[in-house]
């Protein structure tokens, strides 16, 4: 098993972060909604990452990641392997930072992405997700050109800007009894637990998954890093098959519980952000509020902080879900 | 024709307005885009009357005109016609003030909206709007029961109200060059535009109507009250046939052009701001903000207000015009 080689985060590595986050990245807004808190029947504040640069709370890793790079690396380049929303992160922070960034995707990523990707000035590298493995193509250019190698939530660096999403919103308002994030591999729950610990000590934080990927809820249950196929969902940013092992020991020192929704409740929740709310929110940034809202997790009359992960979504596809069309998985 | 009985709004009507509104209508968040920034070449402020209660800036001016009712007017309660906005508008305002509401609505009102007026408690009575002249069964509903009528925009208490909106954009972002603002019956134009000559005197108010229905820009340039056949376009909230004895005098006086966008552009502007700026805005309220980003009004270097006017579309209707299909007018 690969050990960390690097000391892992804590709260005093989220400070900094939003030192550094302050002025390149958004203070996104927290929005409440009466209609709700009527059907939880508690006080909800959405903090909304859907508004963030690149439209996911992704930059916040990537961009606290990024500012700390020495000269030598900086004059290389870095890279990352992501079809998502870590891929505009990365270009765009890279960007910013004036460094050049490599990023490789599948060949079949959504179109959007890539353009969006492309758009910030990052180099593309694409690869046959069928026949050829994603880390060893990373790894190689890597080794090639001398990048350095930003990875997509199991970094300390990364957990800690991520975890400046939830400090901005007990910041804003005050402590909470329950944090609902949404989990993939991890950088985002492990930072925003950190965070909770430091700021409300007393708040439980709850993680969701996608009933497809349960490989968290397992994980937590027997203890070691579960690993499973690559799940079939809708919620793209959180179809991981592993945690990390910067995020799990944290996960499992700080997240009370983790819960699945199925994909039927993710669009569901998409489409009452859409009406009710009047904001875009991608399948992955439903789950948090999916928990909630469709009942998963009790919180009647709780103070509950839900993370909204991001709002990049195909327009095509947000269409076809909100008719209650099937797509592609 | 017709002439205004009551005395025409000034200014210190909207600030009177906005202490009413105090507490009940939210303050609305002004919402910036740097992709939007780049394609208009301009600094662009939304004001975002898509999160306002009731999903609409009509609220403002609803609230505003029936919490200046006497204790009589209160006891016998109120009356709207609309199948839109203003319903919900004076359903929501009406049961906070504790006074009972009926609302006139066409049989073939979309669901939603009549839902969404029941909600509040009000009582909605249909018409067949292929036979029955609305304003008639409205006033025969008004003389039998002894309600007060609210007219959707041709009313000093409701252009006040309206106004507030304005208001509230220069008093958090300053002055501006050009404020854009969308065109019905012209109650939201009229009173925005007392706001500016108020707070920002040098700046260029510019209302927007659908190309189907610009009786607006006719009555301008005719130098009188144009009425037109009730235009068919996307943009229902401003599907007007004529402007109002109160509205058109202050906006002949202060709105320096009347301009017109295609529902098409409607369609891709209301794509651009559920793709990019993750929020769901009806065809009515892209009006201002089409006329920017289809390069309609040139507004290069500027500091430019885009009221955007409400966020009520049924998804369906908004899932098929995301997906480029077209829909029933």
């Amino acid at each position: 098993m690969k050990q960390p080689s690097l000391i892992p985060p804590t709260y005093d590595d989220i400070a900094a972060a939003a030192r550094r986050l302050d002025g390149a990245a958004h203070r996104t807004p927290v929005l409440t909604s009466r209609q709700a808190d009527a059907i939880a029947g508690a006080h909800l504040f959405f903090k909304a990452e859907n508004f963030q640069r690149i439209g996911a709370f992704k930059f916040r890793g990537a961009f606290n990641a990024i500012a700390q790079l020495d000269a030598s690396q900086r004059r290389a380049g870095v890279l990352a392997y992501s079809s998502g929303n870590h891929a505009q992160a990365i270009a765009l922070a890279a960007s910013l930072e004036g460094i050049p960034a490599t990023i490789v995707m599948p060949e079949d990523a959504p179109t959007s992405k890539m353009e969006a990707t492309r758009g910030y000035c990052a180099e593309i590298v694409t690869y046959d997700r069928y026949r050829e493995d994603r880390m060893a193509v990373a790894d190689k250019l890597a080794h090639e050109r001398g990048l350095t190698l930003i990875p997509p939530y199991d970094h300390p660096d990364v957990i800690a800007g991520q975890g400046t999403a939830a400090k901005e919103l007990f910041e804003e308002i005050g402590e909470l009894d329950t944090l609902l994030v949404c989990l993939g591999g991890g950088g985002l729950t492990a930072g925003c637990a950190l965070a909770a610990q430091a700021l409300s000590p007393h708040c439980r934080v709850i993680a969701v998954e996608p009933e497809a990927g349960n490989d968290g809820q397992r994980s937590l249950s027997e203890g070691r890093i579960v690993h499973i196929e690559a799940p079939r969902t809708l919620a793209d940013g959180a179809a991981t098959t592993h945690l990390g092992d910067y995020t799990f020991p944290i996960i499992q020192r700080l997240v009370s519980e983790i819960v699945t929704v199925s994909d039927q409740a993710l669009v569901e929740t998409m489409r009452f952000f859409a009406s009710r709310m009047k904001i875009t929110v991608e399948p992955t940034g439903c789950l948090a509020a999916a928990a909630v809202l469709q009942g998963v997790v009790p919180v009647k009359g709780q103070r509950v902080g839900i993370l909204i992960s991001g709002g990049n979504v195909d327009m095509p596809r947000f269409a076809a879900l909100l008719a209650g069309n099937s797509v592609e998985l």
